[in-house]
Parts: C-alpha cells; sequence; structure tokens
C-alpha cells in the first residue's frame, strides 16, 4: 500500500477516503469530488485523474454522520398548487411509510431557488435526504448537503446547468411526438402548440419533440401556430384565444400541460368552438382532474407518482451508502386516449359561423 | 401553603404540578386532567373538583418536555387527495415558516384512524405538535400525545366523541343556510341537496343549515330530493342523475362540495340540461378548481387555508405552554357567486324535451 499522502487527516491516516477528505486533499470542492464519484462528465481531465488516483491508492466511503441522521427526508416544491404537488406527495408518502420515515415538506412561494434560511433548517434537522421537485438548489446550497452527507435528488429538473445531482424526470421528447403524431394520424394538419416557459428543459423537450413528429410527417408548423405560454390555466387561456381569433385557426391545440388544456376548453367555449366537433385538444400530465373535464380530455400522462417514488428511494439508497444504477431515471410517457380528440371537419371556423 | 400530597413525585415536594403529576396524584389518566386543565365538561363533577384542589394549592404547569422537541409540526391527513390537502398545505407551511418548523406530512390512504407505527413515528420524532386534519386519532393515541406534551389540534374535525382536543372547523351550518337561502332568493322551490357522508359533522350541519333555510322560508324538502353521497366526484353524478331523471326533476342542486358539484355538472351535460339555464348548482368549499368549471362554480366558500394556519398557531401556542383564548374556533363560511346560479325556468324539463 503506498504511504499515506502528507495532507491526509490525522485520525484516519489510511483507510478509505470520505468525500470531505478527498476534497481536502485534492484541494478542490467537495462538489467537484463528488462529481467523479458520481460519474459526471463536467469535470477536468487532471482533477478527475487526481481525484481518482486517490480512491485507487486509498479506496472510498461515504462520510460517517456526525450525529445519525433523523427518520426524515424532505422534500421542496416551487409552490404548492394545483394536483401536481399531490401525485408527487403520494409517491414519496409511499416509499417513506415503507421505510418509516417523516415527509417534511416545504415550497419556495414559486421561487425556483430556496432562500438562506431553508438549507439553514434541513441542515439541523438532519434528513435521510432530500427530493427537489421543480426547483434547484444554488451550487452553494449543494455543496452544503454534499458536505453533512445529505444525499439530494431531483424531480423533474429544472435543467439549470448547476445541477449534477442524480435526478428523475419523464420522457417528455417522447410525449410530445406521441402528440404530434396522434393528431396527425387523425388527420389535422393546422395543429398549434402552446408551450410552457422556454427555461425548463420539460418544456423545451415537449416542444422539440412535437416539432419532430410534424417534421417526420412532412407537417410544416406555421410559426403563428406556435405559442409560448407559462404552464398556468390563465396562459393557456389567452393564448388558445388569440388562436382561434386568426383567420385561419388550427383545428388542433397540444397544450404542454393540463392547466393550459383547461384554459384552451375555456377560449373554446367563449368563442363558440365545440371539442372535439371544431377542435380538436391534447394536454400533458393527466393530472386526475383531466377525466373530469367536458368532455373529458385526451392527454399525455406522465407517471408522476412513480416518478416521486423513484426519486424517493434513490435517496434512500444514497442515504444507506449505495451507489444508484444509474444518475439520470426516465419514465415512459404514454397518450390517454379520451374525447377531446377527433377527426377536422373541412370547415374552418366553429359551427355556424 | 398546604404539606405536600403523599404521592407527590418525590423530585419535586411543592412546586407546580404536571399533567403527569397531577393524574398520578388523582389516580386518573392524563386525558382525564387534560380534560380538566383545558376546560372540557365531560369530566364527572368530583373528577373535576379533585384536580381543580390540586391545582388550586399546587398550581399548574406545561409538563417539561425530557428532551427538547424537534422544529417539526405533524400534519396528519386521511387521504392525499384532490385541492383539499393543497389549501390545508399552504395555511400550515405559511405558519410554520414563521416560526422556522419543518412541516411532516402524513396520510392514511383513507382510512380516519392512524395505525399503531404512525404514532410510534410521532413519538419519536418529537414534534411540537400535531394538526389532524379530518381525521382522529383514538383515546389512547391521543393520551400517549397528551403524556409526551405534543399538543393535538384538530382540523374539519370528524365528530368522534372521543375527540376532546382543540379544533378548527369552519361555520358548517350556516353554509348550508345560504346556500338554500340564495336559491330560494332566485325563485326556485324544487332544490335537491346531495350530502357527503352522515358520520361527518361538517357533512350533517351543511344538511342541518340547508333544511333550516328551506324551513324559515316555508319551503318544503321533498324527501326524493334529499340524497345521501360520499363527497366523490363519482358519488355527485350518479346521485345528480337520478335527481334529473325524475318526473319532477329539481330545479337547483346544492351539491355539498365542490367534487360532488362537479360530478353534478357531468350529469347535466349527459343529460341535456344546461347550467343555469335549466339546473342552478351550488358547491361547497371554493377549491381553486370551482371557478375553472364551465360555467364557473357559484359555491360557498370555506377558508381551509385560513383555518389550517390558525390550527398550525394552537399548536404552537400550546408548545410554548400558552393557553388557547378558545377550545373550538370556527371560521365564516360565504357565498361565491359565479355563473351556475339563474332564476328557474318554467318548464320542467331540458331544453327541447
Amino acid at each position: 500500500m503506498s504511504p499515506a499522502p502528507e495532507h491526509a487527516p490525522a485520525e484516519n491516516p489510511s483507510g478509505p477516503l470520505t468525500i470531505a477528505e478527498l476534497a481536502a486533499l485534492a484541494g478542490v470542492s467537495t462538489a467537484t469530488v463528488s462529481k467523479v464519484v458520481n460519474g459526471r462528465s463536467d469535470v477536468s481531465a487532471a482533477t478527475r485523474e487526481q481525484i481518482e488516483e486517490l480512491i485507487r491508492s486509498r479506496g472510498f466511503r461515504r462520510q460517517r454522520r456526525p450525529t445519525k441522521s433523523a427518520a426524515l427526508i424532505d422534500v421542496l416544491f416551487h409552490e404548492l398548487a394545483g394536483l401536481y404537488p399531490i401525485e408527487i406527495l403520494n409517491g414519496v408518502e409511499e416509499v417513506a411509510r415503507h421505510h418509516r420515515l417523516g415527509v417534511v415538506v416545504s415550497e419556495l412561494g414559486g421561487r425556483h431557488v430556496p432562500g438562506q434560511g431553508w438549507i439553514e433548517d434541513v441542515l439541523a434537522r438532519r434528513p435521510h435526504g432530500v427530493v427537489s421537485v421543480f426547483s434547484g438548489l444554488t451550487a452553494e446550497q449543494s455543496e452544503r448537503l454534499y458536505s453533512r452527507d445529505i444525499p439530494l435528488v431531483l424531480l423533474d429538473p429544472t435543467g439549470d446547468p448547476d445541477h449534477d445531482a442524480p435526478s428523475v424526470g419523464a420522457s417528455n421528447w417522447n410525449g410530445g411526438l406521441t402528440a404530434a403524431r396522434h393528431l396527425i394520424g387523425l388527420g389535422h394538419r393546422r395543429i398549434a402548440i402552446v408551450t410552457g416557459p422556454g427555461h425548463l428543459e420539460s418544456s423545451r423537450a415537449r416542444l422539440d419533440g412535437f416539432r419532430a413528429g410534424l417534421d417526420l410527417a412532412g407537417v410544416a408548423l406555421d410559426p403563428a401556430l406556435e405559442r409560448h405560454s407559462d404552464f398556468m390555466i390563465e396562459g393557456g387561456r389567452e393564448h388558445a384565444r388569440a388562436l382561434l381569433r386568426l383567420d385561419a385557426p388550427p383545428t388542433a391545440i397540444f397544450a404542454c400541460n393540463d392547466g393550459m388544456a383547461l384554459g384552451v376548453y375555456h377560449a373554446a367555449a367563449e368563442l363558440g368552438f365545440r371539442i372535439p366537433e371544431d377542435l380538436s385538444v391534447v394536454g400533458f400530465d393527466d393530472l386526475p382532474k383531466a377525466k373530469w373535464t367536458i368532455p373529458p380530455m385526451s392527454t399525455i400522462r406522465q407517471p408522476l407518482k412513480e416518478m416521486a417514488a423513484a426519486a424517493a428511494n434513490m435517496v434512500v439508497t444514497l442515504a444507506a451508502g449505495g451507489a444508484l444504477p444509474q444518475h439520470r431515471l426516465e419514465l415512459a410517457t404514454e397518450l390517454v386516449l379520451r374525447q377531446s380528440t377527433a377527426a377536422p371537419r373541412n370547415a374552418k371556423g366553429p359551427a355556424g359561423s
């Protein structure tokens, strides 16, 4: 065995190294060491080689907890609104119940990055780990969790480049593709899309998949039919109003979440378009409300409960010192066919217009 | 000062007594002492007098916590479904954030009484207190919380006679009365009600208020128009179908929550009744979805978020050793007028029938 490096912590001169010890020896941040340990690519080759060599010569172990962690798992929402958080909570609760963990719920009041108070409270209560839903931590906050060996898993990640934590998402691109193919298969050619915010990974992937579906079928996307919205009901209504007032309105609208699709229903009702006779509508999510719209909504289902359970299980695995089979997990989306889509009529406007 | 009673705990022979010490001295359960301390009436006069005498002679203090309680507040739901829990969580989060408490969420999978695992986990994590939503603990579970000085507050209590914990509810009776008066004021006389489960306090109070509203206006309630359901969308749909198929269908339906009112919308759409032209509908709750039905729903609002904040504040007060100004808090309900109610038409059936 090679001699202990000069700066090795005195209390453990030759055993396997923790992330904190590796960071001290290599003169880099714990987040950087964590990237190497977790097989991430965004670390310089020299740093990677230095850390890998330390691990080869000394071994690696997950840090011992200074005190026992509490039987808790933290779930961080950017906002507690609508049915989306309920699906997530049901998934986490299922796993938490199995492992006798209490589920601590925080919300950021709509912001996507938590404030200083939140991270301090988490460090004080020492949960098994954190599931961050649709929101991200700053690099400094992530590092503070790493340094205390509190694992972090991102659910429906926003795509912020700072994030190198393990994550769970849905196959959003495939969902967009499926929506386009379904509508093209029914005979639609003037198909509009109402997207979510452009800075969100999920939102961009749905749009890209939709565009690919049109492109592969040789259907042109009229730029006037691509509308960028915000995942809110009201946004869906406003964009659908504008679309349905065009000289050549679309015969189908793909709204990139169920809330905006409900907004499309309202615009259609206001302007005298019947669904699906005059206008086909496809949503995304399949929240429980989708089957209770009138008519019941055809939508792309993402398995939010299963995604949340997977994220919670990743936290439990990491907290027990285990390794994850994959760093990024993507669960399948699928079309749920109900009654809001049909073949287009030949007429351009609503009945009687 | 009178001499210390014979059985007074040795370590504190003359100071103020805790609930546990009072219970030991009086030979009764801690739950009984708690009832006396909290001014409840369901204790025998002799026991009450004995305990009051001990408190007069020795004083009373809330029990010292054996170890510091964790910066947590527990919220127990019987079920995490629909938007109701989201409203509750937002109210609790607001108070918890202010006091830097983590919110631990549990759910009972639809049961109304938690299992043994739950109470053990709560005792182990030592929260500041517990808010139990629409669900109750057994007498034994309540006593275990009392004995550890973990306060319990009931939100939207189910009315189980075992419960003597402080509680927060809405003025359900007044809400039922208001619904009836609104519909009578519009000219309706054949008014149906679809209730929630009969064993729930909230459910019975809404029905009683509704009956009172009809009675005070001299309007008879046809027994065929009183339907007992379950607070579920599907239940609302089924009962509304039956009502609308009567030879003399109602011209208005008061559904005792928004979910069942949504079910009424579906039955009306199926059977060709337009809302509000052929049928007026009033819901109860004013969940966020109520304003996004087509047409937007008139409903009796109960301030769930404010109720939850009040319950969380009661827990914080009790955990700090304070006294509650009132044992039972009831927040006002009010009619939110949207577009699902109108004067009745003369015709008995739907348009064209």
